[in-house]
């Protein structure tokens, strides 16, 4: 998508050194455009730790690049085999809740388990980081277009009024490598000229909306309002607000959604209110192996500061007072009951064991 | 309540000059604990609009107040009943939103009309401001007592374990006078010896949970902590609520609950887990002419600033960037279906037209 009138992913192998990886750094978005390098596999790892690269697709993506840039390190006198599953363990243990991560992680596994030379390895590394980037391009692709008609179709029974779209956290182009998750059927809609309005949750406490979300609609020229996470229920109650769209960084196979902190009480407020409440997810979000979201994902709990001080334009200040203990879960799990459906690069299914089976063949 | 171990009222009447009322700057807690001085009818509008005073119960006696301050003004010259009424009127326009602004004027201005020297007119304003003061430090101090053995029936079922309820904003002892209305049972229920951990919203925009709502709780000692305004539905999912306990700005007479913004999302949450949502109020923030919450009350939009800029200790900083719109609504609406109880200074009550109307015969 466009950055400052340029195109631009959130991650890219460097044009002139295939030994070298770009990201955005998105801890210092919306008030500095800068770009990181990743040299090292713990370049890569710290990055995703300290949250320079977030969103769960481009977690899973960053984790199989810095899994390539591992294999650069290895030397002929370490079995690479080992070495190998070690990086990938490793890997695994930067962000707990997104499975895009440990997906990315055993599809580099896979791929380079079996090869014997350290050059071959690092090669079959590359082309692998570099497939799983494009199906994540091509899957926010696919996402975008299967949930435009959702919005078309809410866009001819309003004439042509702005589609009010409520939005959680960033699902954006910057939380995978282009296009988004929740954002890429609003991306459709608003290129094909359909008049859309975006809610934009400002998410404490790291502020994805406020400081991605905006950043990401501002630059693309869609019409949003940020809001204070307090507020969609009112928005909802009063007819302000024709669907909900938001990612997802852990879906059950039976259709529990586990995203960003906030996310289930905006799904309570769409359900009060018979508002649609649609998550949009590549399959590299969805973990096969769970069924109940509430009892089999672990939620990050990160640190407290990220409460006590709030970051900006100008600096930090602190906004709890010393001696107030401080509790800050990063996710919560939305049950599938309050989920209108999902919105996947295969088409869109209901929030339940049959459609997704059906629709994943598994 | 207690400041650094000395008692103290949010508002009083100078002790050596009665013309002069002083209240806590609420706008520099919890880094700065310094008092506003108000002379004069404007300074007590300013300090109502400027949120220097604020919570439902404290608007209402500041009203008073400045009703007071407003005919020490007067003049033979001037006819004292209409600069009444105009007082009264334009008072009334300083929040649009809490009924206990409208109430104590007109309370104010009923016991004033009929004065005809200035004189009088003045020590029947003072009289007649003290005794709202004096209703609303009784109604919380009751609330409080009939709250407690809610809290203390939680206390036993968990054989002594810490009760755990989540309060959104400040309902405490900085919105009224003394003790507060949501915090008043849960001060009593610690002062008792019974074990209590309050969770903390922070709510945004302006964070009366972690600025004032965690002084508070820190200065009496109760355990707490702050949360963002996004966790609290996680928390009742995974049984770490034992109840919600909320204020109201105005409570329409069918039992809707007008509150900070964000406070229908918790109700939601508490309803979906089968948590007991309570509400505390004065009778005074009950608004007997209305009975959809939804439909009759207005709601305040404030100034985009608050969401756009955050303060704290160590400055002010932009966490939103220019160029995005932004929306803030001050309050919504809880509709009575969501609501276990009103906690009020008569009992409590079912929030429906017949209970409120027989606890309080109108």
């Amino acid at each position: 998508m466009i950055i400052n009138g340029q195109h631009f992913h959130t991650i890219w192998v460097d044009e002139n050194n295939p030994e070298i990886i770009r990201v955005i750094d998105q801890q210092k978005l919306p008030f500095e455009f800068s770009i990181k390098t990743l040299k090292t596999f713990d370049d890569a790892f710290s990055a995703t730790k300290e949250m320079v690269v977030r969103g769960a697709p481009l977690i899973g993506v960053t984790a199989a690049y810095g899994i390539y840039l591992g294999t650069l390190a290895l030397t002929e006198s370490v079995p690479a085999s080992d070495h190998l599953a070690q990086l990938c363990s490793k890997m695994k243990t930067a962000r707990p809740t997104a499975v895009n991560l440990s997906w990315a992680v055993d599809e580099m596994y896979s791929a380079l388990k079996n090869e014997n030379t350290i050059s071959e390895l690092q090669k079959v590394a590359l082309k692998k980081a570099n497939q799983i980037k494009q199906f994540e391009i091509d899957s926010c692709n696919k996402i975008g277009d299967f949930g435009l008609p959702l919005i078309e179709e809410i866009s001819k029974k309003k004439n042509g009024d702005a589609v009010n779209i409520l939005t959680h956290c960033n699902a954006g182009w910057l939380a995978c490598i282009d296009w988004g998750t929740a954002l890429a059927p609003i991306y459709k809609a608003h290129q094909k000229g359909i008049a859309v309005h975006v809610w934009v949750d400002e998410t404490r406490p790291r502020n994805q909306g406020s400081k991605l979300t905006a950043f990401e609609l501002q630059q693309e020229g869609v019409p949003h309002t940020v809001i204070v996470d307090n507020a969609g229920g009112h928005l909802m109650q009063h007819g302000m607000v024709d669907m909900v769209i938001v990612g997802s960084d852990r879906t059950t196979r039976s259709g529990d959604v586990c995203n960003k902190i906030g996310t289930y009480l905006k799904a309570l407020a769409a359900h009060d209110n018979a508002i649609p409440f649609y998550v949009a997810l590549p399959s590299s979000s969805i973990d096969f192996s769970i069924s109940d979201g509430l009892t089999e994902i672990e939620i990050e709990e990160r640190n407290a500061e990220e409460v006590k001080f709030m970051e900006g334009k100008g600096g930090k200040v602190q906004i709890v007072p010393d001696g107030s203990t401080i509790s800050n879960y990063g996710f919560d799990v939305t049950p599938a009951r309050l989920i209108t459906g999902l919105i996947t690069e295969k088409g869109i299914c209901g929030a339940n064991d049959k459609e997704i089976g059906e629709l994943f063949k598994k």
